[in-house]
């Protein structure tokens, strides 16, 4: 099955931040086969199943949120509002503690139509019931890396069993990848960090964790190690293994520097630290230091959504701001993080994360011609801070077109919103 | 003319908030005449022409921006990351210079069409040609307050007399409203603000003025005059008139104070003050002064377009982090800044800003079945953290229909892109 999409303004977030204005793209099944200016030549040569035009429109990499807890669609705007101790302890964990496997397929599943609405193409997850989460995938047809979420507190062994269960079970799976996910430094003893630890050298595993998202975590942690998150984790060995730090909003320039020596990929989740009023991560302290950092929406519950087009469009502000500096975070940084990063952050960069020949067909079509648009010369701008999840008019993840003008294929979404709000009603 | 819009999910805005979960709005030409629950008594007693059958809908007032800059739509993205000076002398004011009537007209009808499909019913403007905005939005349809631009530079005398011609000219109508705008602290020296001031008084005007924007601009104020500007234009006596203060980031305990007392009306424009890096403003802090504070996009140029959504949404999230507190500027006040906050500072609070008997029908309809409406029970905290101008599915400006669907009535679309994207290359 080869398709053509031909007449694109093509940002292919490679390596020199192409773009072609008169582009197109060949993809063979699943794979980017061309990518470049129009060449009539090579469409004479090649036997073209399905063109899509894409003349005023842009083509651009799908969108990769870094860091989330999709099925927590479920608590999007409970208990919104409350001081931080209160929305957990009275309303998100006894919540969560109601949670059955059809609430995870459902929850998850609201959360992937939301992330094909609004062109995310791949997602890093940690929670838990990752069966119920493969499902959902597997029926909507996103790519994923899941990690089952493990701590100390009710059952560790448990927690590791089922880690490295979803470690064998996916092994071969081609759209789900897996992550070994100890929570927290305050939710994982030192002995169960280097348990974590084994299993994902023993299997070649990246690990992701909530890193510094708050001021108590690290103070904390200063107290109990004498050390910062990062420094305790760089001294047990964790960031050996490719490594995923979520949050990263309190960390010193000595964390930098040793994320930086150690390759350790941060995430970015600024409207979440904004939502609970955690603080806003020095991102580019970060980036100016060599560190990888994508783009996360975080879980539904502080967001209250996994749109990546809101986040880009809050780190591209927020960023400035920190920085005192309208030159922080421009658009093209913006957009690399939300898609190269992130996939770099995952493992999948050879994969995806860009419009490359031989990388997976993972992309997105943006509509040039709205007015949130305009003027359409200052596209690469308008991308990060006026188009948004409403001018995505395709997604499509590995050659398969899964979003078109805001419909999705073989989804009954009236029924899943009534067993969605079903679920909600039940748990909250 | 008698509409019924009914089946609704109503958010009024009025004193008490109150909502009605099964409500209903008619509406006799322009004045809501009933909102309330259900009432088929009164169904059957009315001769209704037109029935909207909102249900699953939100409806809530039209969004009241009130601080923006229309035709500078044009200028969306230009120069976009630069430092400011750069920003300003390479890009903004060389292509300013070069503005003609007809480029104004094209701008602010495109900045009209981006309202009205982002739910914005009304809004105040500063800027020059004031009679080519009009053309714009006579045409469009849409409610605004206008101010003239008066500063020094550049010819006071012939800025103050043509900020008094559109003072005469718009008096009887129906959808514009004027306010005189001396520009700013810095652009207007003490004699002229004095005689704006007199104009004011004379034909009873409300005064729109840029506030402690950055902190050169207080910085300097202070050299110059001893004082902040919120103190200098305290004892010019500008505030004995009904006074518009736009941004207010720098201002300080003791301004707050002088605001609160002489009820000076605050404009809250979160995205422009990011992305320009200026500052946070006190937001909160004005909010329990007894401040009406409201919210405003201020110009695409810092922006990049005028959708209140996203101005909810980062007001929302900035409001938190700057008070480091989670229930900080919760979703009840970031709607009612977006709409009867908005509508009182800029004078028309007895006729729109809420959805209550006897005002003009200014409305829009929200689509709450969407996925990012759910669960449906959050519909408060989605309106600001979720939903946006996606969801907005219906725009009314006193009883008319300007919107549905995404759809402008009498609107080319078109031509209106191309003419746009002319203007642009000719000025940019």
């Amino acid at each position: 099955m080869r398709k053509l999409i031909t007449n694109a303004l093509i940002i292919t977030v490679d390596q020199t931040f192409a773009i072609y204005k008169n582009g197109m793209v060949i993809i063979d099944d699943d794979v980017i086969s061309y990518v470049g200016e129009i060449n009539q030549a090579i469409i004479d040569q090649s036997a073209v199943d399905e063109v899509i035009d894409a003349e005023g429109n842009i083509i651009m990499p799908g969108l990769v949120n870094a860091h989330t807890h999709l099925p927590m669609t479920l608590f999007s705007g409970y208990g919104s509002g409350l001081p931080l101790k209160e929305w957990l302890e009275d309303k998100i964990w006894p919540a969560e503690s109601k949670l059955t496997p059809n609430d995870i397929y459902i929850g998850t599943k609201m959360g992937i139509m939301q992330m094909l609405l609004s062109g995310t193409t791949c997602f890093l997850d940690m929670y838990y019931f990752i069966d119920d989460m493969a499902r959902a995938i597997d029926e909507m047809g996103i790519r994923a890396v899941l990690s089952r979420a493990v701590m100390d507190i009710g059952g560790f062994d448990y927690r590791l069993k089922e880690s490295i269960d979803s470690i064998k079970k996916y092994e071969e799976h081609k759209m789900i990848d897996i992550m070994v996910g100890p929570h927290a430094v305050y939710t994982n003893s030192k002995e169960g960090l280097q348990q974590i630890l084994e299993v994902a050298k023993k299997y070649n595993k990246s690990m992701h964790v909530h890193v510094s998202e708050t001021e108590d975590e690290v103070k904390n942690c200063n107290n109990e190690h004498g050390m910062t998150p990062v420094e305790y984790f760089d001294e047990l060995g964790l960031f050996d293994v490719p490594f995923v730090a979520a949050h990263c909003v309190h960390v010193t320039d000595n964390d930098i520097k040793i994320m930086a020596n150690k390759k350790v990929n941060a995430v970015h989740c600024p409207t979440s630290n904004m939502k609970l009023a955690s603080g806003i991560a020095p991102i580019q302290q970060m980036i100016d230091a060599g560190i990888n950092v994508a783009l996360g929406t975080d879980g539904s519950s502080s967001n209250n959504n996994v749109d990546m087009f809101e986040e880009m469009h809050v780190a591209a502000l927020i960023g400035k701001m920190k920085n005192g500096d309208p030159t922080a975070l421009n658009a093209k940084t913006v957009i690399q993080m939300a898609t190269i990063n992130g996939a770099k952050a995952l493992g999948v960069d050879e994969k995806v994360g860009s419009i490359e020949k031989g990388k997976h067909a993972d992309l997105i079509m943006m509509d040039m011609k709205s007015p949130f648009s305009q003027p359409d010369r200052e596209f690469l701008d308008h991308i990060v801070y006026s188009m948004g999840r409403g001018q995505v008019k395709m997604t499509m993840i590995a050659g398969k077109v899964l979003q078109k003008n805001g419909i999705i294929k073989n989804s009954d979404f009236k029924k899943l919103r009534e067993q969605f709000n079903n679920c909600v009603d039940r748990l909250c």
